[in-house]
C-alpha cells in the first residue's frame, strides 16, 4: 500500500491504492479546509505535492490554481488519488478562531440549581445479625429517591464499600444512581455544555455547584469533510447506515477532543462530569444522536423527533462519567433546532413582554419573534455565505481573514483578524466590503458591479485597476497579491455579491413574514437581537447599508453573542431552565416559509440593494 | 502451537504450549464432566488420549484410574498439559436429562396478564401543513403512555414509517418503547422464563398473550468447569474481574443456546421476545448479572443486592429483542435466592393459611416454612451430594444413572434412567441405595457399614462378595464391572454414606429450626412440599427411611416439581405475580443457621440413621 506523509504535521499513513487524497488526510486525522465535499467546485483544499512524476492537472485544478502554482506542485486534494508514495504539504489551518469569546458568555449570571445530587454516606458494617445486602444498605441512606442503578456501578459496589470503610458518595440524576465514589466527593459536580454548530463545535466545562464556567474550548466540526452545509451532510448520511455512523463518529470524536481539552485545562476528572447538554440545528442533533436525518432534506422537512433526547454518555461514547446524562435540547422544526431554543432561553424571549426579534446567523439563518405574547420562529435558506462558503475567497473568521472593510477618504481599507497578511474574507468582512463598495458607488442597486467599460466615468480613478474583469464577471481587488498571504489577489467577485444578496434577502424577508403574522410593523420592534459569533462582529451600519436588517435606529440592534451556547449552559446548570427549554417547542409557532407565495415576493424584492442606504 | 483434535465431536483447536487439557476442551466449546474445578480430586474428567509418547500418570490419575485404563490411554483431562499435537477421545456426555419434565410444569394454570403491551397504529402522512416529527406523530397515538425510546429504535424510525405506509406496531414494557415493528404484529408477544441452576439451566418460551408454554429446553450450566458448587465459583470470580466476566459469559452463552433452541422449536422470531425472567440462587443471580459475589462466601454472607434487577437484554448480550427487559427475581439472602421466591410463589405459600414447609434440594438446600401467617426461610449447607458431586460414582440424573435401588426378596436390585447399563448413581439412587442397605441391615445407625471382618454373621451370604474393602473403607458393589457401561464396578462407598449423612442431617436440622422458630411441632405440619427435579424422583419412603424428612404420613409429602421454574414463568406472564415476587423478600424472615448453637446440636443428632426406620 502506498505511504503518504503529511507535513508539517508529520503524520504518515498507508492507504489503499486509488484512495482519494482528501480521504487519506481524513484517515490521518487531518482536517483540510473545503466546502464542496470533494466535488472540486470550491477550490479550497489546496495542498502542495512533492512528487517528481507530476500528474496532469484536472479541469477543476486548472480553474482554481494558477499555472505558476500548478508548476510548483500545488493541487486540490479532492482531485488526486494516491498510487505511490507521496509527501504532501498541508497549509496549516488554525482551528476555529474563538475571537473575543469570554468565559462568561453573554449571560451575566447563571443559576446554580443542579440536576445532579451528590450524597455522601457512611454506612454501618454488615454482621451476622445484619446481613442486609450492599445495595440495600446504601439505599437505606438515600430513601428519598426511587432509584435505579446501572449494573456497571453495582458490579463493583462490594469491593468499593469494603475498600473505603463503607464511606462513599452517590451521584444521582433524576432517579438514577449514576456513580458511586470512594469517600466524600460531594464537592465535585461538573457538567459540559455544547453548542454543536455545522461549522464549529464549542464546549464549556462548568462547576454545577456554583454555576461557574471554568473553561471553554472549540473545534472545527470534522463533518465539514462531507460538505459545509447541512444538505450535503444529510445527503451523505442518507446513502447508508455506515455513512450515518461515520458522521456521528466524527462529531462525537470532536466533542471528546473538546472534553479532553476542558479536563486538561481544569484538572477535573472525567468521572466527575455527570451532565452534558447540547444545542444545535436539527440536522446536527440527528447526526449527534445517530438518527436518520434523510427526511429533513426534501419537503415537507420532517425530523425523526422533536423532543429533547436524554441518553447515557456511554451509549454515545462521550468520555464523561459513563452513566452520565446527555441531553440534546428539543428541536422546534426541521430547520429550527435546539440552537434556537437556546437563543430564546438566553434572551428570555418566552417571558419578556416587549416586541423583540432574534436573528441567529450561522450556517443557516433562524429567526424568532416575540410579540403580543406569541412566539414565532422560522428558518431561511440563507446559505453559508456568512461563514465564507460559496464565496470565492471566503474563509472562516480565523487569522488572516478580512473582517472589516472601510470606505474612508475615497479609499477602500481592509483589516484582518490578528492583523496578519490577508488570506481571505470572512462573513463580517463580506458585508462590510459590500457596504463599502455601495458607499463608493461601485455597486448598482441590482447588485451588479458598475460596468467600468460601459460607464468608465462612474469609476473613481483610484479604483480603475481594482475593479476588473474576472472569470465570472467583474470583481474588485480587496488586497493585491503582493500584500496577501497567499500570493494571489484577494477579490470580491460578482458571484460573491449574488451569494450575499440571496442570503441577506432571505433573512430580511423571513423577518418581514414574522412581523406580518404577528400583525406588527418594523417600527413596533423594540429590539432586534443578533445572536451567534457573527452577530458580535458584523457592523450594524453595514448590515443596515446592505439591507440585511430593516431600517431601525442602530441602538435597537443588539449583539447578544453566542446565545445558543448560553442557552445550553443555562439548561445545564438550572433545573428550572432545563424544564423551560424542554417545554419550549410546545409554545413556539413554526412558520414554514418555503411554500409561501408572500415570502417569495418579499424575498425577490429584498435581494436588491435599494432603499436601505444610510 | 500444538493442535488438539477432539473425537467423536470432531473439533480441532490450536492452543498455547502448556495449556491444560480441560481448558483446551473449554476453549473448543466442549464440556467435560467434573466437580472439582480441575483439582484432580473428583476423577470424573476421564478422556482417552491417542499418543505414542505416553506421559507418566500423575498421582491423581493413579488414584482414579485402573492400571489397565492407564495402559490403554485413559487420563484425567485436568492432569494433562499439551505440548504437542494430540487426538483426544471424549466420552459423550448427554446434556442435563429432563426426565419427565412436561411443558405445563407444576402449575396448572398460568395467568395471561402481560407486562408487554403492543399497539398497532396507522399514522397520517406528513405534509407541509403537518410537519410533526416522526416520533411525535407516533406518540400522538400512544398518549396514555409516558414513554422513553432507545436511540437504536429511533435511529431507523423514519425509514420504517415510510417503508410501511405509516403502519407500525409499538411494543411497550413499563414506560419504554422497546420495539417498533413494520405492520401489525400485535399478536406476536413472547417471553422466556429461566431457572438458572448451579448445575442445570432450564428455559421455557411462552406466548404472553395466552400464557401458554410453547417449548422448553435445558443445558448444563457451563460454569461447572469452574467447580460444581457455588463456593468454587465465588472463589474463581473473586480472583479477578476477568474471571467474573468469564463466569458471566459462560452462563449468558448457555442461556443464548437455550433461547436459540426454543426459537428453533417454535419458529418464533428473536425480535418478538420482549420479556425474560430468571430465578436462581443468589450466587447464580450475581454471576448472571456480572456482579461481584466475593462477599457471599465468608460470614456474614452479604450479597451485593437483594432486590429484583431489571436490565435491557442488550446490556447482558441476551439474544432476544435488544431493548427487551430482563428481570432477575429478588434474593432473600446470601443463600436463599430468587429460586426460593419462585417456590413460594408457585406453592402460593405467601397466601395459604395452613402450615406448610417447602424443601428445594438442588446443589444447595433451601427451606421455607409458612406457619401462623409468617414466612420463614433458611438455607442449609447440604452440599451437592444429591446431584452426584462428591459421590465416588456419583453423576447427574442422565441416561445410565442408577435412579432407584430396591431391597426385595433378600436381593438388592437397581434400575437406571433409560434402562441402559449403569454409568453411575444419581441423587435419588443414592438415597434409595442407602435406604435399601439400611433395610438389608448392612449399615449401622452411626452410618458405618457393618464390618464384615468383625461381624461376618451379620452379612447375608448373597452380599459376602459385594460388601468389601475399598480405598477409603468398606464399599458395597451396586453393579458389577461386567454389567456396567464403564467396565468398572459401581459402588456405594463409606465416603458416599458420610456425604449423604451430612446432607440429609443438614436439611432435617434446618427444618427443625424453622419449626422451633414458628413454635409448631412436626405433627402440626399440614404438608411438606418437595420442590425441584430431585423432589420428583426421590422416593418418599426412602427419604423417610434415611431420615432426610421427619416422620409424617407419606400423603402429607408432596412433590411439586420444578417450583422455582414455575415461579419464574408465573412472574413472566402475570403483572400481579411479578409484583408479588418483587415484594416477597420484604415479607420473608431469613434465619441464619451457621452461627446457631441449637442448629449444630440438632444437625449432629440428625446425621445418624436412627429412629427413622420404617
Amino acid at each position: 500500500m502506498p505511504k503518504v506523509k503529511f507535513t508539517p504535521q508529520n503524520k504518515e499513513i498507508n492507504v489503499e491504492e486509488g484512495t482519494n487524497l482528501l480521504e487519506a488526510a481524513d484517515q490521518a486525522g487531518l482536517y483540510i479546509e473545503g466546502d464542496c465535499a470533494g466535488r472540486g467546485t470550491c477550490g479550497k483544499c489546496r495542498v502542495k505535492i512533492t512528487d517528481d512524476s507530476k500528474a496532469e492537472p484536472t479541469a477543476a485544478e486548472k480553474k482554481h490554481l494558477s499555472s505558476k502554482d500548478l508548476e510548483s506542485g500545488w493541487a486540490l486534494a479532492c482531485q488526486r488519488t494516491i498510487d505511490h508514495n507521496l509527501v504532501i504539504e498541508v497549509p496549516i489551518q488554525k482551528d476555529a478562531h474563538l475571537r473575543k469569546t469570554t468565559l462568561a458568555g453573554g449571560v451575566e449570571d447563571l443559576t446554580a440549581e443542579p440536576l445532579v445530587e451528590k450524597v455522601a454516606v457512611k454506612l454501618s458494617r454488615p454482621a451476622v445479625k445484619d446481613q442486609t445486602a450492599d445495595l440495600e444498605r446504601l439505599l437505606d441512606h438515600l430513601e428519598n429517591f426511587e432509584l435505579n442503578i446501572k449494573l456497571r456501578e453495582l458490579s463493583s459496589l462490594p469491593a468499593l464499600l469494603r475498600d473505603n470503610s463503607y464511606s462513599v458518595t452517590a451521584a444521582i440524576t433524576g432517579s438514577r444512581i449514576i456513580s458511586i465514589e470512594p469517600g466524600d466527593t460531594s464537592d465535585q459536580v461538573y457538567g459540559v455544555a455544547f453548542d454543536i454548530g455545522t461549522t464549529t463545535i464549542m464546549g464549556s466545562l462548568l462547576d454545577l455547584k456554583t454555576a461557574t464556567v471554568l473553561a471553554v474550548a472549540a473545534a472545527t466540526n470534522p463533518q465539514n469533510a462531507y460538505g459545509a452545509d447541512v444538505i450535503s451532510r444529510i445527503t451523505h448520511a442518507s446513502e447508508s447506515i455506515g455513512n450515518l455512523k461515520q458522521l456521528q463518529d466524527k462529531v462525537i470524536e470532536a466533542a471528546n477532543k473538546i472534553i479532553k481539552d476542558l479536563l486538561k485545562q481544569t484538572r477535573v476528572a472525567r468521572d466527575r462530569v455527570y451532565e452534558v447538554t447540547a444545542v444545535g440545528n436539527t440536522t446536527m442533533s440527528h447526526l449527534f444522536m445517530g438518527v436518520d436525518p434523510t427526511y429533513l432534506a426534501p419537503a415537507p422537512f420532517v425530523p425523526a423527533y422533536s423532543r429533547a433526547l436524554e441518553v447515557e454518555a456511554s451509549e454515545l461514547g462521550l468520555k464523561v462519567s459513563p452513566a452520565g446524562r446527555v441531553t440534546f435540547l428539543p428541536n422546534i422544526a426541521g430547520y429550527v433546532g435546539s440552537d434556537t431554543v437556546g437563543v430564546i432561553l438566553a434572551a428570555d424571549m418566552d417571558q419578556r413582554k416587549d416586541n423583540c426579534a432574534a436573528i441567529d446567523i450561522g450556517t443557516n439563518g433562524e429567526l424568532v419573534l416575540a410579540a403580543n405574547e406569541r412566539l414565532m420562529a422560522c428558518s431561511t435558506a440563507a446559505g453559508p455565505a456568512f461563514e465564507g462558503a460559496q464565496i470565492k475567497h471566503g474563509m472562516r473568521a480565523a487569522a488572516g481573514a478580512i473582517e472589516a472593510v472601510d470606505y474612508i477618504d475615497g479609499e477602500i481599507k481592509v483589516s484582518t483578524i490578528d492583523d496578519v497578511p490577508a488570506r481571505g474574507i470572512c462573513g463580517s468582512g463580506l458585508i462590510d466590503a459590500a457596504a463599502a463598495l455601495l458607499d463608493a458607488g461601485l455597486i448598482e442597486p441590482s447588485g451588479r458591479f458598475v460596468n467600468p467599460e460601459e460607464n468608465p466615468e462612474k469609476i473613481p480613478s483610484q479604483f480603475k485597476d481594482r475593479l476588473r474583469s474576472g472569470n465570472g464577471g467583474f470583481e474588485f481587488v480587496l488586497v493585491k497579491a503582493e500584500d496577501s498571504e497567499t500570493g494571489d489577489d484577494i477579490v470580491l467577485s460578482q458571484g460573491d455579491l449574488r451569494e450575499l444578496q440571496l442570503a441577506k434577502g432571505a433573512i430580511y424577508a423571513g423577518l418581514m413574514i414574522l412581523l406580518k403574522e404577528a400583525e406588527i410593523k418594523i417600527d413596533d420592534l423594540d429590539q432586534i437581537l443578533l445572536a451567534g459569533a457573527f452577530g458580535n462582529y458584523v457592523r450594524k451600519e453595514s448590515a443596515l447599508t446592505i439591507g440585511l436588517l430593516p431600517q431601525l435606529p442602530a441602538e435597537k440592534i443588539i449583539a447578544i453573542g453566542n446565545a445558543a451556547g448560553d442557552g445550553s449552559r443555562m439548561a445545564l446548570t438550572s433545573k428550572t431552565m432545563r424544564k423551560r427549554a424542554i417545554e419550549l417547542p410546545g409554545r413556539v409557532e413554526h412558520l414554514e416559509l418555503s411554500t409561501r407565495a408572500d415570502f417569495q415576493d418579499i424575498f425577490i424584492d429584498a435581494m436588491a440593494f435599494k432603499g436601505n442606504r444610510k
